[in-house]
């Protein structure tokens, strides 16, 4: 019996054996070709158009995003351009193996020094090129593995295309060596409800498959071969924390009664429903980039009325937050920003790109009042990226110049914490985005696996940056939320009260476990913890502080 | 009369006539090809041909850097791929001018793809492009204009290219409408110790050829047609402070006595003699970089100790503090960092690349400590992007173990200065590298030209994390220095010992105005200003603030 630690996602326990994601192919040899290259082109043929079936029928059975990832991965496999590559790459004198990795070697390279979204598919060429090299050299494809019986699933990290493919029926938990509580792997697990552990180092070289484990993501633990007594131990605990989860849904609060409204994240006004039965409390961020996206134009005026308020419709009498268009350079559309940007999330991005194109931004804010004057909703207007009260002004003053009742500022950008003093005497109320916050406090992009280490919401300096909005936001009798993934932390979410934090929203999939968990504690509670979190060395100081 | 603001660089005062720089080229047009395509073949070979000559002459007469500028841009005029591209063109059907400009775009696109150096190449490109097509044209050709009287020069902003071939023997000023104190042009004017204002909002619409200015760069002011009385009174001032610039080289130090160490930022052993010329009293910021570029491994420890042992000898008894290697995806190295990276100011540079790759750091802290043995210097060790306590704890105490005495941190990342007190119990010393601090702090690219309204170090919210920085070493008896851009802004300056900075380092070239400064001032007035400042809504607002 031994026991890892790494960062907790939820609060669910699972008992299970363990399967292991396999392992990428060691790359092929570079050995000159030894057969006549004719024969080779044909079994490399047979072998991509194995994969294109492959993925295809997959996909067929996926069914929702999965089947798009994996339709597209199939169309990678049957991409002529490549074939043509691999072939004069056989008569170049290279093995079968060697032509199509660096075939799909030189496409991938190419995808990435495009940038952006182009240079996101590049794992998906990847994985189509590791699954044809499997079949010629006869091995099982690497990928998420399949079992009839459920199980954890262990692995370095996980990508979107394993995310997709996951058998969700009998998938009980994530572990990962890698990534970190904003990893795809943490993204799943959050809005699947699956208990997850990530960031376990050490994990790879101490599980094999079929081996028993305990996963507690509360706790941050796995626990490997463990005793009889321990996993009897955890299904008690199992049933004690998912009785707490589906207890009734009340308001958000904690034991002593102080409310902490509990709302949702949306994307879109799809989402409504969901949210409403799970007990959302209103909206605490609406994404509106839904409209905007695969458009060559910005929507009309009245395209957007009629989707915010559907959207609005659903919240008669309850807060909905909308956030203003957020694109930038790295989710270019070409009549915002498509510059090319050598750091896009240092560039022109939220309001400042929207400041450059005022007349979008007068739209959309001009529908948002529509929709507001339309229906019951209580609708309070923020924007992305605002960085200082003379941005703060900028906005407020727009909103209020088109009607809006209530505007305010999302928090990501280090300085409007640092200034928040003067930020919340201007704007109604301030919604903390703890993933960019965090991305740029610790000046670690939140995508980039060499520094996710760094992208914990944890770390003592983005809590006492939080600290500051709270302080300030306490001072101007002002609301200060937290809209980012810190807040589906059950844990966390009791520090970010508190530290002054008036109200949480979160993928409505978190809201039964941080409820369970805010009716634990007293608002004198939260702030001790706290206290003892910010005065931590270290995230997982932090972390390990507040629960002490 | 008319006067214009900005951000003014330096201290000096100019009065001249303005010469503009042209504006670039309007893009060709797209007629198809009207005259035959061989006459044409012929035409665009010359103007190639010319325009290679021409920058070849100007190369030779130019030396040192500008020589290697412009020789590289003319072997860009005479890259044989280029035209057989622009044949290409001409061969299907567009004319001259639109082939030339297409084809130097094409590969401009390519470069810029590739990003980092050879993305920075890419505006070279472009100005010769410009060249050809003013030859095909028949028009004077963009560029720095020449003049055999003294002038003010006003341009949009300037390149790399344009601040390599100015003539400084005739050029008093410069005035860009675009810009930040971190632009080519701020740092050309510092360097050269020219008066400059930049971001002149409505310069290029106010300005003619020919007209008489008067430029303030300490008051960061533009008065366009000034009358004689003004003239007059300019150029009283200027010489009254020219004598204060002058003044017999003293220690840095407040009108009160109070000491302000003043050093000098060097990038090599050869800057050493200048900086002691113009009275720098240490080093405050060796970049050893140089010693790591242009190589495919790290240099030896044999080797590295023999370049710290030379510029510590220039300094016997006197501080030098010496930046460990500082590098990422942005300025690749094959041994320590050349991932592909999205944002790669935010990715795996300073301390994390070379934590990831700890012999290169041992070697480099190795030499170090054979240099420190071997000299009578002072020597000071810190690192860069250190983010937190914990980072520090790992760099002080490896550099300690290498028998290192004095071993501290850069402030860089916005974390660092928020856990301000954690650190400076474990750190020696602190240095405040403004440039990076305020990228991170505001989320905006200091390279970025549509987001440089936002790189400037008197933002309130930057100005508030260097007292937080300041208090901490107050309140743990350690040092705690600036060695970014700002300490060189005398104005500047004078605020960041108010708020509690011990020394300042700088091009030795800005001591001068910077010592003359403090010396107007006792650190009570200090303190006070940097009050006004940092309780200010802008960077504006600051500037006045300090200087009300």
């Amino acid at each position: 019996m031994g026991a890892l630690s790494g960062v907790g996602v939820g609060r669910g326990i699972a008992v299970a054996k363990v399967l292991r994601m396999p392992e990428p192919l060691a790359p092929p040899s570079d050995e000159p070709l030894a057969a006549d290259a004719g024969a080779e082109h044909e079994r490399v043929r047979q072998a991509l158009e194995g994969v294109a079936h492959e993925l295809q029928a997959r996909a067929a059975a996926a069914g929702g995003d999965a089947q798009q990832v994996l339709e597209a991965a199939a169309l990678m496999a049957q991409d002529p351009a490549i074939l043509d590559d691999v072939r004069a790459r056989l008569d170049g004198g290279a093995n079968a193996e060697r032509a199509t990795w660096d075939a799909y070697g030189a496409f991938r390279d190419m995808l990435t020094a495009m940038g952006g979204y182009m240079a996101e598919r590049a794992t998906d060429l990847d994985d189509v090129a590791q699954r044809v090299v499997a079949r010629l050299r006869g091995v099982a494809a690497p990928g998420v593995p399949q079992s009839d019986e459920p199980f954890i699933l262990v692995a370095r990290d996980l990508a979107p295309a394993d995310t997709a493919t996951l058998d969700l029926e009998r998938t009980l938990a994530l572990v990962t060596e890698e990534g970190g509580p904003t990893s795809h792997t943490a993204i799943l697990a959050r809005s699947k409800s699956l208990p997850a552990v990530v960031g376990v180092v050490g994990l790879l070289s101490a599980v094999a498959d079929g081996q028993r484990m305990i996963v507690d993501a509360r706790a941050g633990t796995v626990v490997l071969d463990p005793d009889d007594a321990s996993v009897a131990a955890a299904l008690v605990e199992r049933e004690s924390r998912a009785a707490a989860s589906s207890a009734p849904i009340t308001e958000g609060a904690l034991a002593d009664g102080t409310k902490v409204p509990l709302l949702a994240n949306v994307g879109s006004p799809k989402d409504a429903p969901a949210a409403v039965a799970l007990g959302a409390e209103g909206v605490g961020l609406f994404r509106t980039e839904f409209l905007f996206l695969d458009s060559s134009s910005a929507p009309s005026v009245e395209a957007q009325t009629v989707a915010y308020t559907e959207l609005l419709q659903a919240f008669p009498g309850k807060k909905v937050v909308a956030r203003v268009l957020d694109a930038g350079a790295d989710k270019p559309l070409p009549f915002l920003n498509d510059a090319h940007e050598e750091n896009p999330a240092l560039g022109l991005r939220g309001i400042r790109a929207l400041r450059a194109t005022e007349q979008i931004l007068r739209d959309q804010l001009t529908a948002l009042a529509n929709a507001q004057a339309a229906t019951e909703a209580e609708l309070w207007v923020m924007a992305p990226m605002i960085a200082d009260v003379e941005e703060t002004e900028y906005f407020v003053g727009l909103g209020r110049e088109l009607g809006l009742r209530t505007v305010g500022a999302m928090a990501e950008v280090p300085s409007i914490a640092v200034v928040a003093d003067q930020v919340l005497e201007v704007a109604d109320f301030v919604s903390i985005g703890t993933n960019d916050l965090t991305q740029y406090t610790l000046a670690a992009d939140r995508q980039l696996g060499s520094v996710a280490a760094f992208q914990d919401p944890w770390h003592p300096a983005v809590l006492r940056l939080v600290g500051m909005l709270g302080e300030a936001g306490a001072k101007a009798g002002k609301p200060v939320g937290v809209c980012g993934e810190a807040a589906a932390d059950p844990a966390l979410a009791v520090v970010l009260v508190g530290l002054g934090v008036t109200s949480l929203s979160m993928s409505a999939s978190a809201l039964a476990d941080v409820r369970a968990e805010l009716l634990t504690v007293t608002l004198d509670e939260a702030r001790e913890r706290a206290a003892r979190a910010v005065a931590a060395r270290s995230a997982a100081g932090a972390r390990a502080a507040a629960a002490a």
